[in-house]
């Protein structure tokens, strides 16, 4: 018996293990996890990790943000996350004033479906103006929908009766919250006392956002949650104060997640004091921060006080951050990295003796896939979509804007070297990037019902 | 030697002791503590407790709440507070739109000088109308108001921006903040929610004002007081979850103090469904709790985990209660014990055995007096103003309306029966009460700065 | 391609999810997991769970205490073991006073080898005797004796300072500690003072060894542990205090781990009331405690607080037990439960919606397999021992000394209805028991280096 | 009327406040605490703090230690202490083997009475041998000894079962338990350890005794208490570890008292590291410790996690310091502070801010007091002993032999500039220290039933 495709010899690795194993594909789904398996195809992967396909649960693909547009469409920015070892993405809908939430999703499909490369689904937005619709969240679910971002921060935040109004409508139809947390009317006084004083440079974006207020938020949230009885899921950790409201809520028994990025392991607030629009690029929310919350954030990962890494992927260009050149508050925020989280989560938490393989795999796989709902994304068993990446851990590189698909023209990463990199990442059975050549054309991707 | 007026033979109990001994007072002054004293005039208070006059930091005189007033003038008020012990008492003073702080403060003596019969002094409350204002805070701390109230809750709270801009500029002059602190938009959420569903009655008014959103308002002011680096002191906690957020802040060193009311110490959310107006007299905020509440509170205080008795006084006439019956929201908030606040913690408290007398002393008199500054009262010692207050430990009596010097014309505390009451209220060397009578005229209390 | 055998059609279960895999193998390991595998045998498991073989890591089998031997031999308990579905077990071997540590393993092999049907390994009990032998940890660990038995109880407990020996001698060579925590001085002052009052019953077992005195000795060994540096995994845990001394451990960081037992999860301490003989069989160290404590070990293995669920599997007969009757400290302790470990948590977890089949599998195998470093055992996986359990879920039976195979003669869990039950157990490609029958003779099973 | 003695024009400090008076006293007692008061013989105070006289909790004179004899006597001990401002001590009496606790008392109160300056009482100490005389507990308690020594170090220690049944007793009579928490086994296998491999200098004197061990023991202790119901007062906190122990079970409600000494206050463990005979005289136990252990335990004091500053004065001379000088766990432990004790606390901590007036009264003469039931001492008040204190607060001194009473030759305060100093010491009315001058010969001071 010969399977469709056969990745062979090479270590899997699962949230749970390592072993040595050929994977065997048929059609769109894993056949068989076994030892000396055959296939019409074959690739070899003898000295690779072979892991799930990695899932990015909050990305921001041509994403309207007052008058810009984050610089990824769907088509570059899911090359990028396919080149990087990310098979699939949660982006984001919100409606328009008269919109209902069933008609953004279509909407959304329409923008998304012929571009992308990967399979992707959606969070659905809740903005104060979305609070008469809550009665449509039923809908939104069934269309595919089944997690829900609110934002405490910014002008279209929800205050907290309306937390509670969302929460409630979300949990009633058992869907999971996912929340920026951070405390907008201190922000906005911090920001308005800057300004003020003429403190317009990047510098005082991180200390108009202070950390305490992020911890603040989350457990705000948390306090919210609890008295709905509802899981939340706590976005872009950026801090150990917010990470341990997080822990605590956890050791007493609340359905209470939390995941950081690249940005807030990797960077440390000095960035914002480069000069020019060089300190403008990494402005994003919450902000990099000092560098023992870096150490903070990674020994939350690894304690499984935060169980996930995404990206927050939202860049846009130079010219449109530079827009903000007199105010950092005017900036648009967000930062690329779509394509080096996997490896850059491989280099700086398993390559140095942070995390053990598998709580990579379940950090940027596993435990995202199963959030989302996705049942049959992020492990390698048979039955499960074939959604495969072959890894090569002893393949040096540099992260440039040249070694990056990515469309910003910029990384805030230039210059980290990590020891290994994606060689093959595999979609439903089909070779989607090889050696960071793209190998489908857009569309291929499909929508995932969440 | 003959002082002017000597108390013989009472016990005197201080927030540290109690000891046998005369009190000996010069004009208005205690001159000494000793035994064998004699004076021109004595009064003899064998079998007696002897103790500094009561400070009540939290009481609403005349206080004008929509289209209503609170009961008590500043002359009643006044009254009962001395005839039950309390020799000073912290009102309030709100600006008019286009007021100055000074000019509040003046309008406000203007109206309680000719009529208080205790001491008193005023905390200036910040609305957001008074965010412009704040560099007038040093004027008002110039002319004696040195605590500022703060709302987070009702139409004039203060959001978030908002606490921290006021925190800001009170911590500047050395002030003390001292906060309402509940969750206004999730209560506002919740009363929507109840009248929306024809939950009327005063049954739904703890329902509308969860403990945990009082926890939560507690602990987010906390978080703010601390990134300003100000004391901040916490009003009339209901709930033992408030209670552990201001013990948490104070375990890790942070300047944080609370304090406690008769109602939540002696009452249980039932009142709310007794019958008719019945239920309506009782509603105040926060809300009365359950029982399990009230036991975690005398824990509490008697920890130290909560430092101060206060009152909240603030009643309205049952008939101003009942304009809320179609809708519990709409009910005025306050409940009367300016009265009884002395003899009900003796008799909840000392008399249980929950606490000894020195704590008691200290709950009512002498943090008080040294929260709010005032370096002359809440102590009996040579050079402190001679505010005393001779209390019989052993003759019981029956809390009703009648037993009472207040107008309300209702106690929630009918039927309750104490083991002992206040004698006699002695303020500046002069007896203002004697059993439960007045003996001074309206005017004879004084201004206080804080 | 034929495997030699294949299970087929069946539910797979692994620590981190489930999916529909047929199981191939070949000779003794696992060749593939896949959909459609073919054998020359093959098992239809359709409807069935198809689990790793369960790890039990803690039994005491042909036991030497006092005069007497714990009832079930290798042979007779391993035999109940497979039929249970437990593939792997850890006993125990001590020195004699002028033995090796490496010839007492080869002693206890020798008993051992012969007599095992499931795969089996050792701890090294080191006892105040074995102090001076600490230099033989090494040679100990090298003849696959890798993890060491440290008692807080009973007259071969160490002192902490023997404790402070030990764990520094084991931690050098990379071993683990696994620790009986009680505080003995403290249990025998409560028997002597009961025994010399006359409450010799059972009944005062329980009230003999504190829930608190299990929880300070948790707590001591893992600050002894800390100072050294060294992982400790705490046995039997009977109590919440005690396991949330190890939640905290582990919420600091500290590679603290901890199993509890079904006698702590299933009885209640009302058993030792139960007249004459009935009361003494169930006395067991630590002992079976109040209902209170059973939700909370439920609690503990549901949010990972206790990682692993074993047996202490330690009968003895009805006639042994009873030589204790006049004085409740003489009872032989120890009860039975290694046939029905897997079930009994399938029954009470699973089925009750505590646990997910996932943290059943994780619980009672892989962990147990990782913590013991059986890189083979333990999961589902190509290249892993062939180790596979098919459980049918729907398979109802009651717990009855005759539907075991242990020989004790009695089981505390007598009347206890199950809903699922192991219908086949697999041991490195071999069928060992099938529906309650056994299939292999006494030598199958092998010495394990752990 | 003129009183005997009046201190006249000082500034009153007590553990609630300070203010201007004249303390008056007659006979033995105060009399009376007043403005303008007028005595047969006057002491000015103008400019000076006058306090209630300082009690002493911890102290060794003539203590028999091994072979030698803590070198202050009970003469030139409490002459040291009357100069330094303390006017009761609590030392402690141990029973020999044959001996009752009533006896021993007697004895003890003969070497004591005549020598005696200031008031002194006694802890009985409860050693292993002293369990089976456990029902002369009331005897003792009779006798006038309420607090039990209890050793959790050195070789008379008492384990966990004695632990419980000493703490058992006292409880039943209401005495207070004090203890010397540190794990002892775990002390001897250090000191072993280090030994044995030659490391035998006072340099590893605090590295055998770590601090978690305290840290360890006082948990330990704290939960037998709980576990027997009893209140119990740690001694000599050297650590943060430790009275974060004490924090945490204070927090829960249990009634448990630390104190901590100037050596932990004012020394580091570097004194360990002077050559010669100068690294072994500030052998003590505890040891001395890490800077940050120091500044740990000031915040201790000044947050109330510790309630009790003490001196655990036990010197010896240098001759026999120099008798361990090969190993430094037989050099006899102890160091001398009882002189500087006061003076130090108002330096190291009301002089730089950490600590208030009050609350350095508070630690050293009221809360002592009123923990060894003393309920005359401790406080400023009539009817309490006229036990007072002058205390110059601009007196600037250098700690020397030279400048202190005591006998031992040596100071580990050597060179320690403090800003002010005692200079009047009053005993029951009579001044007993003047400018360092004794004015009271030997026998002056009385037994204190405690």
């Amino acid at each position: 018996m010969k399977y469709d495709l056969v990745i062979k010899n090479g270590k899997a690795v699962t949230a749970v293990t390592t072993f040595p194993a050929d994977i065997a594909i048929n059609g769109e789904t894993i056949a068989a996890v076994g030892l000396g398996l055959h296939g019409r195809r074959e690739i070899d992967a003898a000295g690779k990790l072979v892991l799930p396909g990695a899932v990015d649960m909050h990305v921001h693909l041509q994403m309207p943000i007052g008058r810009f547009v984050s610089t990824d469409d769907f088509y570059s920015g899911t090359a990028a996350a396919a080149c990087g070892g990310t098979t699939s993405i949660i982006d984001f809908v919100e409606t328009a004033p008269e919109e209902t939430m069933v008609a953004a999703i279509a909407a959304r499909r329409a923008l998304a479906d012929p571009r992308v490369v990967v399979d992707y689904g959606l969070h659905m937005t809740i903005t104060p103006g979305d609070i008469p619709k809550l009665d449509q969240v039923p809908a939104a679910f069934a269309a595919g929908c089944t997690s829900f971002k609110l934002y405490m921060a910014y002008g279209h935040r929800l205050n907290d009766g309306q937390l509670l109004q969302a929460l409630t409508a979300v949990h009633a139809v058992g869907g999971l919250p996912v929340v920026h947390a951070e405390n907008w009317d201190v922000i906005q006084a911090l920001v308005a006392e800057n300004v003020a004083h003429g403190r317009t440079t990047p510098h005082w974006h991180p200390r108009s956002r202070p950390a305490l207020f992020e911890a603040e938020a989350t457990g705000r949230v948390i306090d919210i949650a609890a008295f709905v009885g509802t899981p939340v899921h706590i976005f872009h950790v950026s801090c150990g104060a917010a990470a341990a409201r997080i822990a605590t809520a956890r050791a007493r028994g609340l359905p209470v997640t939390g995941e950081t990025c690249p940005q807030y392991l990797f960077l440390t607030q000095d960035v914002y004091d480069r000069p020019g629009i060089a300190g403008a690029l990494p402005v994003c929310s919450p902000p990099i921060r000092e560098e023992f919350e870096q150490a903070a954030l990674w020994t939350a990962v690894q304690r499984g006080d935060l169980q996930v890494i995404t990206t927050d992927h939202c860049p846009f260009t130079a010219a449109e951050k530079a827009t903000g050149l007199a105010n950092y508050s005017q900036i648009p925020g967000g930062v690329p990295s779509i394509e080096m989280r996997l490896a850059a989560v491989y280099g700086g938490g398993v390559a140095r003796g942070l995390l053990t393989l598998p709580q990579w795999v379940d950090l940027c796989c596993t435990t995202p896939a199963r959030l989302m709902g996705l049942a049959r994304k992020g492990h390698i068993a048979p039955s499960y979509d074939a959604d495969v990446v072959i890894f090569d851990p002893e393949a040096p590189w540099t992260v440039t804007p040249q070694t990056l698909h990515e469309t910003a023209g910029w990384t805030p990463y230039e210059g980290l070297a990590l020891p290994g990199r994606v060689q093959t990442t595999i979609i439903r059975g089909q070779v989607v990037a090889a050696d960071g050549e793209l190998q489908v054309g857009a569309g291929y991707g499909r929508y995932l019902r969440t």
